[in-house]
C-alpha cells in the first residue's frame, strides 16, 4: 500500500514527503522537473521507502502507463496532488501555462484515480481563487469566488473537478486552500527575491511596487501539521478548509527590512509605485480560518515569526 | 460590427440569434452541430445579417482561422458564449466529454477574445454549479461550491477563467447562472423525454426515480429576455446572476401529469424508486432570483405554466 504524491519534488511536495516517509508511509514521488528540483529530494531518495519517477503529469499516457506499473507492486491508496504551477504572473501572460499545469494535473490525476480505483485525494488548492475581495473577510462560505488570475482560476477549476468527483467515484476529498507558504526548499516567492537582489547587491534593495502590500504568511512546517490534522479530524466528504496563520499579516515593507537586517544589514530599500505588484496579485486581504480553529488547530507562529523564520532558512539554502 | 455566437444551433442559442437579429445585430453564429441541429436556424439562415459556420470551438486552431477571416470583413465586439455539453449523465460516464465540450470550449473562446480584442463575453453558466445544498436557498452569495456532476464543474471552471480575463483583458462580463429552461427547439429534457415515450407507448409512461424530484423551470423567452435586461442594467464589471423561475418550482409527477393530459389523456404513470434519476442530478433546491428581482427583472410565468406551455410547443415540434 503507497501514497502518490504529485509534485513531489516541489516546495511543498518535498516537505510533505520527508512527512509521511517519517510516518513510516511507502511513498512514490512523480514531478516533471520543471520547477521542482531533484535537489530538492536528494536526501529523500535515499530512503529505500520512497520512489522517485521524473514524468510529466499533465501528459494522460505517460501517467497512465507508469501507474500500471506500479500500482500491480504497491497499490495507491491515495493521492496528494501538489503539482502546479507556481509562477502566478507566467501563467497570466501565458493561459496555456496554467491550463496544463495546474488544471490538466488535476484532471488527470483525478482520471488515474478513476481507473485505478483510488478513493482519497488531498489538494493543493489556493487563497489566489478568491479574487480581491478588498476588506471582506475571506471565509470558505463567501460567494461568488472571482479569481484574478489564471492560477487562482484553474485552482477554483480544480476544486471543482474534485468535488464532481467526489460525488461519483471517490470516497473523501479534503481540498486544502493555502496561504502564502514560505520556508525551504524556496522556489519563488518575495523572500528568495529580495535575498537574491541583495546577493547581487548588497547595497540596496529594489521592491516592486510601493511595499504597502500585506499578506499573511504561514510557515510549511506549520502547512503540513495542518493539512495531516485536517486529514484526521475532519468527517465532511469534501472537506474544505482554509490553511492560514489567522493574523492580519506583514507588509512587504516590513518583509525587505527583515531580509536586510538578516541578510545585508544596511542595504537601502527602494519601493516602485502603486499597491500591486503584477496584474493577478491582490493587494492585501483578510483570509479566515475561523473553521480550522473551530476543528482544533491554530499555528504556532505568526506571520511575522514565521517570514523571520523563513528568511534565516532561504539564506543558509541560497549560501550552499 | 457584428456578435458571436457559441453554440448558436443549439436550444438556447437559437432563441437567442432569433432575439439578436430582430433587434437589428449582424449575428455570427458557430455550431459544431453535435448536439445543435441546422434545422432549429433553417428560417434564421435565410436573414442575411446571420452568418451560420459550422466548426467545433474545442479546436483553438479550427476557430482561429474562422475568426481571422471574418474579423477582417466584420470586427467582432462581444460574444455570447452558449456552446457546451447539455447532457450530464454522458459527462459522468465519461469525463472528456465536458472537458471538451463545456470547458475548453470556453478556454478557446477566452483565447480567441484575447488575440482578437472582443471586451465583453456574456456566458451561459448553469445552477448545476451549486451541487447539493439541501434545503439552503441558492444564492449568488453563498460558499462553498460544490458541484456533484462534472458539467457543473466545467461550468463553474468556465465562471473562474471568465473572472480571470475579466480582470486581465475584458472590460466587462456576463454571468448568468441558468435554471432548468425549457420552450422548444427542445433538444433533451425531461418533457421531450416523455413526450417521446408517449409516442411510442401512448398508454403508459415510465419516469425515472420516484417523481418527487421539485425543480423550478423558466421558459427560454423569460431567460433571453432576463440574460438582456441584465446586460443593460448591472454596471458590475464581472456581474453574476442567478436567473429563474423564483418559485419552489414544480415535480417530475406533475410533469409527467400534465404530459399526460396534454399528449396522451389518459396514459398510466409509473414511478421508479428514490428522489435522484442519476449520479449527479440534484433532487430539490431553492433557487434564488433576489439579485436579478432587486436589479428590476422578474419572471411573468411561473414553473406550472412554463411547463404547460412548454409541453404544447415540444407536442408540435415532434408531431412535424
Amino acid at each position: 500500500m503507497s501514497i502518490l504524491v504529485t509534485g513531489a519534488a516541489g516546495f511543498i511536495g518535498t516537505n510533505l514527503v520527508r512527512n509521511l516517509l517519517s510516518n513510516g508511509e511507502i511513498v512514490i514521488g512523480v514531478d516533471n522537473l520543471c520547477r521542482g528540483s531533484i535537489n530538492n529530494i536528494e536526501e529523500l531518495i535515499a530512503n529505500p521507502n520512497f520512489s522517485f519517477y521524473k514524468i510529466d503529469i499533465s501528459n494522460l499516457l505517460e501517467f497512465k502507463n507508469l501507474m500500471v506499473e506500479i500500482n500491480a507492486r504497491t497499490p495507491i491508496t491515495e493521492v496528494w496532488h501538489m503539482a502546479a504551477n507556481s509562477d502566478i504572473p507566467a501563467g497570466i501572460e501565458d493561459s496555456f501555462i496554467d491550463l496544463r499545469d495546474t488544471f490538466m494535473t488535476t484532471f488527470n490525476t483525478l482520471s488515474i484515480m478513476k481507473e485505478f480505483g483510488i478513493k482519497v485525494i488531498s489538494f493543493a488548492s489556493s487563497s489566489a481563487i478568491y479574487g480581491d475581495l478588498g476588506s471582506i473577510p475571506l471565509t470558505e462560505s463567501i460567494g461568488p469566488i472571482l479569481p484574478i488570475s489564471n492560477y487562482g482560476a484553474m485552482k477554483l477549476a480544480s476544486e471543482a473537478l474534485i468535488s464532481a468527483a467526489t460525488e461519483s467515484y471517490l470516497t473523501k476529498s479534503y481540498i486544502f486552500r493555502f496561504p502564502n507558504v514560505i520556508g525551504v526548499p524556496a522556489t519563488h516567492g518575495v523572500m528568495l527575491d529580495f535575498i537574491k537582489r541583495l546577493a547581487q547587491n548588497s547595497s540596496s534593495l529594489q521592491v516592486l511596487g510601493n511595499g504597502t502590500q500585506q499578506k499573511g504568511y504561514l510557515h510549511v512546517d506549520e502547512l503540513i501539521d495542518a493539512m495531516l490534522f485536517i486529514k484526521n479530524e475532519s468527517s465532511e466528504k469534501v472537506s474544505v478548509f482554509n490553511i492560514g496563520c489567522g493574523d492580519q499579516g506583514i507588509t512587504v515593507k516590513d518583509i525587505a527590512k527583515e531580509t536586510v537586517r538578516q541578510a545585508s544589514p544596511g542595504a537601502e530599500i527602494v519601493y516602485g509605485d502603486g499597491d500591486k505588484g503584477w496584474v493577478g496579485d491582490v493587494p492585501k486581504f483578510i483570509y479566515s480560518i475561523d473553521k480550522l480553529k473551530k476543528l482544533g488547530w491554530s499555528p504556532k507562529l505568526n506571520s511575522a515569526q514565521a517570514v523571520a523564520k523563513a528568511i534565516s532558512q532561504i539564506i543558509k539554502q541560497e549560501s550552499k
